[in-house]
């Protein structure tokens, strides 16, 4: 390979509890070869490359650099730009003038979008130039990935959520809803079925965007529900569309707000909650209904993590650079899962990722539309890393009653 | 000691993640003793000592009730009636009819309360009868304890809340307002300084129901805030009220729910998040504003407990028998520090706890009364347990600029 010069690495999109180990995966590694002359780090995603806000990675000790990596949310800090055409032509102009060779992004499919333009102003301008999207968001939607680094630890947190609201909800009866992130797929609500450990436990429903939601199937399942058990757990992903795919959120707030994405803004604002509470409450006419919004507490949640998401989100850093220098390929890498459970890398055209959403596939959702099934339990399971602590009942036997007999 | 009968154990109250702990420990302890017949748990609380739900904890394994220990929420369920002094007649009448002659109740305040008049009605009966009231609340809200059970716990999920969330914010800059628990003190509201690493880290503003909340200064705080770090991390107490002592929420919200102890409903609604957030957004004009309510999860999410709050639950229920059965004694188990760090516990008459509420000793609460101090921080540390994994940044050089110099 005559391919030298330096690399550079950058974050974008939302954090996750493991983007950072993916980013020290790719500047460790890049920081072996002798045609590697510095690491770079870019600071706010693309905003940094363009601005040549950068930071020179090779000058980081590994202790610190493996405390970043076990520190959630992106050390490298992020951004929402979505970048056109023109700022792409940018961004390789920056890069073409401190003699990058080699660029690792890691993010979802926006990310890997704007990798495949830069590389073609690279080929354009016989720029000498590897580029290698590293996959990340906790939304699990990038089509051909088994699953993405990031879910496994949120999915972690949200099961975790459940298992104990689903005992805070056996102790205090009522209905309680928590709304989890996932603006077009489903996976993390799904997460919450691993909270279950008795068949009665919570959550007792699942609503998930790639199910068109309608309230008054909604509210007949949560009547049912409660008829049979006196409280109901559910989970609702922000993102439920009705039969129009029009998001629930916008029928229900007044303004609503959009990123650079022309996305309307879901999360940071209980008002999908709270709407879904006052329907309950209203039309069957329950008493304590009540919503928690897990927010941004289940993508950067200090502690909770999946050491298999913290394992895979290193590797796929570690490979992105052996594809890119080694390899002198450009592209995205992928996770394949090979056995039960053990994954291998494979690395694919940037165009067969970029701007692609991945759904839940049919059989993971229940023919009701309201939960998931088995062959989801089994393919989350082994993502959230260790075995969840139980959440275990008394079994004493009762005692007959001398006063009420 | 003559007295000879029955042990009752009951759970009242918000569940915590450690109240199985008390309730396990004053099984165990109370299974010890020959004069102890058999020992009962009264299922959702009082509710279920007037209803003689009881089960059989003597007829529990050792295995089982460990298992129930390390489950948070109340695993014998719990119950948000407050009686009255004719509800606690019926509670003397159902437990002398079961022969129960020593009572444990873990709860807050108002649980002490009840405890209190049940002792007194079997006084009056001149009914041999011990009853200890076992502390517990999340809110660290009662008097003469240096901490309560519970507390410890839930301190440490908004810490680690705060501390990912600190990350978060610094990824993708913007206002970010987390809302806490605590409807009269703001100890669980402060944790969130413990999240801090670096001096700029958040939570920048810290605002607790023990100051009078003013939205002109609170605008002014987190304009302060941001035009030095161009961000902002704010830890909300849902307890905050105006200078009239009102609750912010009762004036932002149309309707409030009451719960029996006549207190508004402060958890399980997004709104006082929300409507900070238009505040910020629409007064000061700054685009990112996010906001989330911590609710259910900071008392129950299952795996994030303190060992230090694990272990003295543990020993204020088997301490509470201990006082009943050997030194046939009534009252409630205070936790004293007599070390930095280790504790004592002493029996302390009911009334003295009874309905009373501990704030936040000002010299907790800054000068500015929009953070908390050192103090505060050097009490709370030790109560959170193990110490948080850190979160790190990088310290990498800048490289110098080539195109914007």
């Amino acid at each position: 390979m005559a391919l030298k010069g330096k690399a550079l690495v950058a974050q974008g999109g939302g954090p996750t509890a493991v983007i950072n180990q993916s980013m020290v995966g790719v500047a460790l590694e890049a920081r072996k070869y002798d045609c590697v002359t510095h690491v770079y780090g870019a600071l706010h995603g693309v905003e940094g490359i363009v601005n040549e806000d950068f930071i020179d990675l090779s000058q980081e000790t590994v202790e610190n650099l493996e405390r970043v990596a076990a520190t959630p949310s992106s050390g490298l800090l992020s951004t929402r730009v979505k970048p056109d055409a023109e700022f792409c032509g940018k961004l390789f102009e920056a890069m073409k003038a401190h003699d990058i060779r080699f660029f690792f992004y890691c993010g979802g499919n926006d990310s890997s979008d704007t990798v495949r333009i830069v590389n073609e102003y690279a080929k354009k301008a016989n720029y000498d130039f590897c580029a290698v999207h590293v996959p990340k968001t906790i939304d699990n939607d990038l089509v051909l990935n088994d699953h993405t680094p990031g879910f496994g630890s949120a999915a972690r947190f949200v099961a975790s959520a459940f298992a104990g609201v689903n005992q805070d909800n056996r102790a205090l009866a009522g209905v309680y809803i928590g709304i989890v992130m996932g603006r077009h797929a489903g996976f993390l609500t799904g997460a919450a079925a691993l909270a279950k450990t008795y068949a009665d436990d919570g959550p007792h429903l699942i609503y998930l965007p790639e199910v068109e939601f309608d309230i008054e199937k909604f509210l007949a399942d949560v009547k049912s529900v409660y008829d049979k058990y006196d409280r109901c757990v559910i989970a609702v992903s922000e993102g439920i569309s009705d039969k129009d795919g029009e998001p629930m959120i916008t029928k229900l707030v007044d303004e609503v707000e959009k990123d650079a994405h022309g996305n309307v803004q879901l999360s940071g604002t209980g008002a999908l909650g709270d709407l879904l509470v006052k329907e309950v409450k209203e039309k069957l006419g329950i008493g304590r209904v009540r919503s928690d919004t897990f927010g941004y507490l289940q993508r950067s949640f200090l502690g909770c993590v999946s050491e298999t998401d913290q394992t895979e989100a290193r590797e796929v850093g570690e490979r992105a650079v052996q594809y890119a220098v080694l390899g002198g390929q450009s592209g995205s890498v992928v996770i394949k899962r090979v056995g039960d459970y053990a994954v291998d890398y494979e690395l694919t055209e940037l165009e067969n990722i970029a701007a692609k959403t991945k759904h839940m596939n049919p059989e993971f959702i229940n023919a009701e539309g309201n939960h998931v099934t088995k062959a989801f339990i089994d393919y989350c399971k082994p993502l959230i890393g260790a075995e969840l602590p139980g959440a275990y009942r008394l079994r004493a036997p009762k005692v007959a009653k001398i006063m009420n007999k």
